[in-house]
């Protein structure tokens, strides 16, 4: 048993939110407050930002019922930010921690916040200061190293796959050819989970394409023409991080160029390339419907829609980050481990070390793609379905013909 | 009382689809299979369409628990159409509901189909072939004359409201400027809904643009700077309808040409076009964070997420229509008015002529839109609050200051 270490706890959220990252932040002052070594919680506004300028919250000032409600709002209530700092600012950080007492900094994001945790670590370290720092994973990418899944994944994966639900109900009631743009730049979990919108035969989404593979523009197109063809409609899941055979995004070769000067990120521009590029070149007799949507900020933001499992898991890591921290001397992540699947489903918490999440990033394993390229492997169901939780009912009429 | 009319009934669902048009078919078929008279209940498939190519289907084959959850599914169940029938096929049209003994006509649509089955009633009375035509009011624009609000509305209004309330929180988090373009090409009723999601002081939207005012461009700029240069943070919500003072569409006019082909509707060119006016004209200290959701189709065909109130009253348009049928000898549509607000909600139902509610539609009353042109007014809120229902609580930190 570590000496008990006596001193104030610091938390911080960084990156993009997801729906669950205040489950994590109630996790860990929950948590902190049985802890008598555990002498004051202070939240910082904006992650390391709020770090930097002082800007301290008293959590241990919040009472039991807003912070539970906070747990079930989405988004980083603390703030959140997207900056890296610098060394000459992580030297800062570790004096101002000395300066507020704080002996346990829990930080909250993805691998970027495992880096900015483990320089501020190894600083800590090498002045003799004890401060436990312990990262606590959250994204909605999926794509942290080491651990099973993510705590945010689950929600947001929730999110797309009742999107494409509706939009296959959409397309069955109009039926033309819809292209989905779904979040995730480096990793195509997000865009897969599409796929657990399937509840009825030829339900959509028909094609996925995830940033793993090279977007083939000519496959692509036979693709869709082969799949509305079949079925008189094709709805299509693609994730924003597709990329030519050299890596070059989509929308800034060949005919991208006039778009002229739209925004690469955060807009429509890819979902109305794909359109267009549809409209031009697929032939159909009488007129084709190609629709786009881009699902956006809606992805890690809305409210109200929830994957029960992924808030239980979210809150889990954060409690979990304060027991290693009081109980061990080190630093880390805390990562999931899963003990089985289906009904059997079910975590349990390791730590590693900041260093195995930081930086990088984890693609989809190749056992989750279908060898086409163009969908998901029934391996990828077995493993996102437990991470989602329940979807609505469909009702569907069986249509006697009369 | 009218002589009962022997016959069969037939349903067909136009336009685009809603969160509870299928709320209407479940309110048809369960009343129609009350009453003697009707002797079989047929669902046209894609609406006109499946009429013309006597594609029915025997909606007295289905059975009730796969009613309910049909009912409870958002989307056109029947699948649905965008067609206007030409005189001739409206004629041909009258030709079938004799063939099959159709003495039951209900049309769930807009104002569109309200046109369509004006046009074939005429018909049907000027051959003295009784047949009794009855529109059954959806739309989530909410732009149909003479009723208080349309079936449809509710449940658009509260995905609205729920995607702005998350937009909030996800820009509370990461502060800048974010655009929500929002369905309603013509009436702002929906975009209006938008104000549903503010909570607490300072909430977004805080900017509200309407396409019942011409959209200025130098007064947009003018808005956002202000508001950004106050709050830190501006989120805006834009009618996908908005025009210039000439009604000419923002994305066509001026700088827009660069956009090319891109597609006028379902892409993301306008929020894409806003952002980067934004961008270009608004000049501040350090990188501007400006970003674009359109919602797109996930306001009508969002699963899992219905207003209990638009669920109710899209049934009872529909159980009226078969009621107001049997029991008259005309034709008509199915209006509801308003017999209070806030707890003392309530409606009841009116027949309206098809005339009166076919072609033409409604735009937001001018009591409803605040004199800046930039908002709404408590007059707006009290007349959406009620159809929309239950929105999720968001919790918030007290944050006090160390």
């Amino acid at each position: 048993m570590t000496e008990k270490l006596k001193g104030n706890v610091l938390i911080g959220q960084s990156g993009g939110p997801t729906g669950v990252i205040n489950q994590s932040l109630a996790g860990i002052v929950f948590e902190a407050l049985k802890h008598e070594e555990i002498t004051g919680i202070y939240g910082a506004a904006y992650g390391i930002k709020g770090v930097l300028s002082e800007d301290f919250f008293d959590l241990g000032q919040e009472d039991k019922a807003t912070l539970e409600k906070v747990a079930a709002t989405p988004c980083a209530a603390l703030g959140s930010v997207r900056k890296k700092p610098d060394e000459e600012e992580c030297y800062k950080v570790l004096e101002i921690c000395k300066k507020y007492n704080i002996r346990y900094f829990f930080y909250i994001g993805g691998n970027d916040s495992a880096e900015t945790a483990k320089i501020i670590a190894d600083i800590a370290i090498s002045q003799d200061y004890e401060m436990r720092l312990f990262h606590v994973p959250k994204t909605i990418d999926n794509d942290l190293l080491i651990t099973d899944h993510c705590p945010g994944y689950g929600t947001a994966a929730k999110f797309v796959a009742m999107a494409v639900m509706g939009d296959n109900l959409d397309n069955l009631s109009i039926p033309g050819i819809k292209i989905d743009v779904i979040m995730g730049r480096h990793a195509g979990f997000l865009t897969a989970a599409s796929s657990l919108a399937r509840m009825y035969e030829k339900d959509a989404p028909h094609l996925i394409y995830l940033p793993e593979n090279p977007f083939l523009v000519d496959r692509f197109l036979a693709d869709v023409e082969d799949t509305y063809s079949r079925l008189g409609q094709a709805v299509i899941a693609v994730s924003e991080g597709i990329s030519g055979e050299g890596g070059e995004p989509l929308y800034t070769t060949g005919e991208v160029d006039s778009h002229g000067n739209i925004q690469l990120s955060g807009t429509g521009a890819l979902g109305d390339f794909l359109t267009n590029l549809v409209k031009k070149k697929i032939k159909t007799k009488g007129q084709l419907r190609v629709r786009s949507d881009t699902f956006g900020y809606l992805q890690r933001s809305f409210p109200g829609i929830v994957s029960e499992v992924d808030a239980r898991e979210a809150r889990l890591v954060g409690e979990e980050a304060v027991r290693m921290a009081v109980s061990s001397a080190g630093n880390g992540s805390v990562a999931l481990r899963r003990l089985g699947n289906g009904n059997d489903y079910g975590v349990e918490t390791f730590i590693t070390s900041l260093s195995s999440v930081a930086r990088r990033t984890k693609p989809m394993p190749p056992e989750f793609i279908a060898e086409s390229g163009n969908d998901i492997t029934e391996a990828f169901i077995t493993y996102a379905r437990p991470l989602v939780g329940s979807l609505p009912e469909i009702g569907r009429l069986k249509k006697v013909k009369v």
